[in-house]
C-alpha cells in the first residue's frame, strides 16, 4: 500500500541522525552520519545522502515526499545554516538548497527548538494544540512558540529564542555577550554552575558536600534520598524557570508548556518548583489553566520525529 | 458605486465612540454615545444601535457589511466582555451575541490593543508587516502581537498582556496584585509616579522641584527647555519599555514595535531612550533589525479604525 513517508534528519555538533517517518510517527527505518570531519558542507550532504541510500530500503526510499532537517540556528526563511558555533561550517551554509540539489525532494530546514516544537504537535503531547510553547532545556535553552497552530518563525526566522530572555538582570555572564539570560541558569550547564556555586557557600550537611559537579544527574541520587541541597539547586532553578514562563505566557497565553531535553529528564524534581513558581508569577486571568508537560516523544527519536513533521 | 464598509465601535468607560469606515481606511460618518447610566447592557446596546442609526446615512448604513467592536477585556473567541474595571456591566458580557441580535450583522469583538494593532495593519504604520508588536501606553499598557500576518490571540483569547510582563522583579505594586509589571513603569500614570518619586528625591535644580505632577504632559515643556530631571524621568521610563521589548523580541522577532497612546505623545522624549536600552538588550542577532515607530493612525480616529478592521 501506498503511503507517504517523510525523512526527518537531526543533525548535532557530532553526528546527523536520521529516519523515514510514516504518518503515524512510526520511524520504519534510521541511520546517522558523522557531521564533523569532512571537507566541507556539500561533502557532508554528499556523505549523508549515501548512508541514506545504504540504509533505507528502496520501497521506502521511493516514498519519501519531504525532508525536513532541525539544526543549530537553521533558519526556516531562508534553509541556511546560519553561524552555527557548534558545527564545523562556518558563516551561512544553504543546506537547504545543497540537499535539494543531492537529493531531488524538497527539504525543510529550522532550528532543533522548532522541529521538537513540530513533533510535538505532529506525534507528541501536544497534538491537537494550536497554542503551545515548547521549551527545550539541553546544553542550552531552546524554544519553539506555536501560535493559531503555527509555528512563529518571526520576521527573520529567528523567533523563539526564549534561552535569551533576561531571567536575572545583571546576573550570570551569557555566551551572547550579555548578562542573566534564561539558559545561564536552566540549562543543563546551567544548573551545573549552580550547584557548584551553592555547594561551595555550603554550611549544612549534604551528600554533595566536597563534589565538583559536571553533570546535572549527579543530582538525582541524593535529591531522591531528599538531600536538603540537592533539592535546593532544583527549586533554585525551577524559580528562575517558572516566574520566566510566567512572562511568556503574558504574550502568547499557551494551552501548555513542554518541557524536553536533558534537565527536564530530572522529572518533579524540576517540574514541580517550576510549577510552583510558574503558578505564584502567573496574572490572575492564566492561572490554573496552563499545564505544564513532559514531552511524549522518546528522547533518542524527539528531534528526527520534530525535523520530519517540518 | 457600491463599496464594502465597515462599522468600528471603540468603547471606552465613560463613551463609545464609533465610525462607518471605507476600505481606504476613510471615516464616512461618526458618532457616539454614553457608555454610562445605562439600566444594563442590553440598554447600552439599543442606544448604540439607534444613535447609529440617527448619525450614519442610510445609503452608507446599507453597505456596512461588518461590525468590529474594540473593548476593554474584549474576548475574541467568545465574543464576550469579561470582567472589565472600567465599565459598569459587570461579570460576563456577551456584546457579540447582543449586538447580531440587534444590529442583524456579524460582530466581532476584540480589547483595545488587538483593535489598535489591526488598525496599523490595515491602515497605519504596520501596512504590509507580517510580524510586529502593538504596544499603547495609556491609563495601562496593552498589546498586540501579530505574527504570520494574524494576531496572537492565545488559547483563551487573552494573548498579548505585556503590560503584565515583570519588568522589575520585587518593583512597584501593581493593581493585578503582583509586583514589577511593565505598566507600573511605563504607562501614563507609571511616569506620573515615576516623576513624583523622582522630584521628592531630587537635590539638583529643576523645573519641576516642587511641583505635584499629575499628567505626563508636565513633563514635556520642561523636558524640552533641557531641564535635566525631566529628561532623567524619561530616560528612566524609557530603559524599563526598551529592556522589557528587548525580551519579547526574543520570543516573537518582529519586523518593527509600534509605540501608541498618551504616553506615545511624548515623541522622541520617550522614543529616544526607549531606542537606545532596546538596542543594547537585544540578542546580538536582532541588533539594528527592528524599528521602533510611532503610530500612524489619528490619535482620534486609531481606535475606531482599529476596530473596523477586525
Amino acid at each position: 500500500m501506498k503511503q507517504t513517508l517523510r525523512l526527518g534528519i537531526d543533525i548535532g555538533g557530532t553526528k546527523a541522525a536520521y529516519g523515514v517517518v510514516n504518518e503515524e510517527g512510526q520511524i520504519l527505518a534510521h541511520g546517522s552520519v558523522s557531521s564533523k570531519g569532512h571537507a566541507d558542507a556539500t561533502a557532508f550532504v554528499h556523505a549523508l545522502y549515501h548512508s541514506a541510500l545504504q540504509q533505507i530500503p528502496a520501497a521506502q526510499y521511493q516514498q519519501i515526499s519531504t525532508i525536513g532537517v532541525g539544526a543549530p540556528n537553521g533558519n526556516y526563511y531562508t534553509g541556511c545554516i546560519e553561524f552555527a558555533p557548534n558545527l564545523e561550517w562556518k558563516g551561512v551554509i544553504p543546506l537547504a538548497a545543497m540537499m535539494e540539489e543531492q537529493f531531488k525532494l524538497p527539504v525543510k530546514v529550522t532550528n532543533d527548538a522548532n522541529a521538537a516544537a513540530m513533533g510535538e504537535m505532529m506525534y507528541g503531547a501536544a497534538r491537537g494544540m494550536k497554542d503551545f510553547i515548547m521549551v527545550t532545556l539541553g546544553t542550552g535553552v531552546g524554544s519553539g512558540f506555536v501560535a493559531n497552530g503555527q509555528l512563529i518563525y518571526g520576521h527573520d526566522g529567528f523567533a523563539g529564542e526564549l534561552g535569551h530572555v533576561i531571567a536575572v538582570r545583571e546576573g550570570r555572564m551569557c555566551g551572547c555577550g550579555r548578562k542573566g539570560c534564561l539558559e545561564t541558569y536552566t540549562s543543563s550547564t546551567g544548573i551545573v554552575k549552580t550547584a557548584n556555586e551553592m555547594i561551595a557557600s555550603n554550611e549544612k550537611d549534604s551528600m554533595l558536600n566536597g563534589l565538583v559537579i559536571t553533570d546535572s544527574k549527579q543530582l538525582y541520587e541524593p535529591a531522591l534520598q531528599g538531600d536538603a541541597l540537592a533539592l535546593e539547586i532544583f527549586e533554585f532553578t525551577g524559580k528562575i524557570l517558572g516566574q520566566t514562563l510566567a512572562d511568556a505566557v503574558a504574550i502568547t497565553s499557551p494551552e501548555a508548556i513542554i518541557l524536553f531535553g536533558g534537565l527536564a529528564q530530572a522529572g518533579d524534581f524540576i517540574l514541580k518548583p517550576t510549577q510552583q513558581y510558574f503558578e505564584e508569577n502567573l496574572l490572575k486571568i492564566y492561572q490554573g489553566k496552563i499545564k505544564i508537560l513532559h514531552s511524549q516523544l522518546p528522547e533518542n527519536d524527539a528531534a528526527i520525529l520534530g525535523s520530519a513533521a517540518l
